[in-house]
């Protein structure tokens, strides 16, 4: 290997030190760090600092020419090539994305819809990072599986799965901790030891996932030009 | 009828004058008027003006009491109850939502997000606008009906259903314009008649749709309050 392995992190939780998904991705992270002390962790915080909405300026500016470009444009542009990049030059992924209002955050939809903009991971593109892996940290407050009342009513995995692996040909695993709100919310006490048992195995496969992809990404896998400039401009 | 009806539009298209969703939803507006030349149009448009993102505070701020608010979390609450007000004052509902990358724009769960954050049309709650009429008008660029290539990848109008009807419990009625980039889009050429007649099925389905739901309200269906103060607070 010729470069040190890149980590993206993507984080999307409103919430800081109560966040699930963010101490479940700590939990990635940690690991994937002792597996690659040398290593980078690219760190992207849309609950901290969305990216705006995309709009007409964001979606006509890669069309015109470089040189014919007003500032606004320019900064479209820059600021999809960057968000572009930050994935195009990563080795692999963690997305720590919480499910709010039975859907993503409308600030992951708003970081697609740049990067969608930008031309190397646009659909039907030349799929720069095909075959890479990613880790989807996804919490919900309640319960979402077979069975139960509001089975269908996450919206936000059908959705990432669409993007990530279907567009961006991700190799994906989704860790989800689920009924994360027993912790706290009196109705839901009963639920408590499913939440508990829930984070507790969403950590461990964290931790087993981070050391799988670490593993993959230092024999080569998938076979990715370490020699190639990271850039994509 | 103690009062003039008032119709809701939300639009969420970043185009003006080229967009499908807003000159579909002119021809409801246009048909609707003439039944209500008397009615109010009360109209969002969120693809001019987007609603901000949800914050921390805009997700705690109804807990505190009101005395005790930070000006920041009176004017999450504020906004937060304007946007629930104009669903819960009106009588119908016309939604003029484009597809962007497969999904709603991310504008509009934005929106969604604001409204959930105010008691009356939470999940949950006592269902305000429960049994009132709703014209969704879809636009989507490609194709995504059954047995196309793209099936399946709409991902907005589940969750707009999720929203409207099974959270909101209104009577939605989608009205979907498709193949909407094969006038513009060269290689889509071939499938320029099917754009065309979905685009002229459109228009007369709002007319149709307009015309009865107009009626519906005239004649107290669903049976509201008509003499209800419209405002929530």
């Amino acid at each position: 290997m010729t470069r040190t392995p890149q980590l993206f992190r993507l984080d999307a939780s409103l919430a800081d030190e109560t966040s699930v998904s963010r101490s479940v991705a700590d939990t990635f992270e940690k690991v994937w760090r002792l597996e690659h002390p040398d290593g980078i962790v690219l760190r992207r915080d849309l609950g901290a600092a969305p990216v705006p909405f995309i709009d007409m300026t964001a979606v006509g500016a890669g069309y015109v020419p470089a040189a014919d470009r007003t500032p606004e444009q320019r900064a479209a542009v820059e600021l999809a090539e960057t968000l572009t990049d930050e994935l195009v030059s990563s080795d692999a992924y963690l997305f720590a994305v919480p499910l709010y209002n039975w859907n993503n955050p409308a600030s992951v939809q708003a970081w697609v819809d740049r990067i969608l903009t930008a031309a190397p991971l646009k659909a039907g593109g030349a799929e720069p990072i095909a075959g890479r892996h990613a880790v989807v940290v996804h919490s919900r407050g309640g319960g979402y599986g077979p069975g139960t009342p509001r089975e269908g009513w996450d919206h936000a995995e059908p959705y990432l799965r669409r993007i990530l692996e279907d567009v961006w040909k991700l190799d994906v695993t989704m860790v989800t901790a689920e009924l994360t709100l027993a912790a706290t919310v009196p109705a839901m006490a009963g639920l408590k030891p499913l939440g508990a048992a829930s984070l507790q195995a969403a950590h461990t496969a964290a931790e087993d996932h981070a050391r799988r992809i670490a593993e993959l990404v230092a024999a080569g896998d998938p076979a990715v030009d370490l020699t190639a400039d990271r850039a994509i401009a």
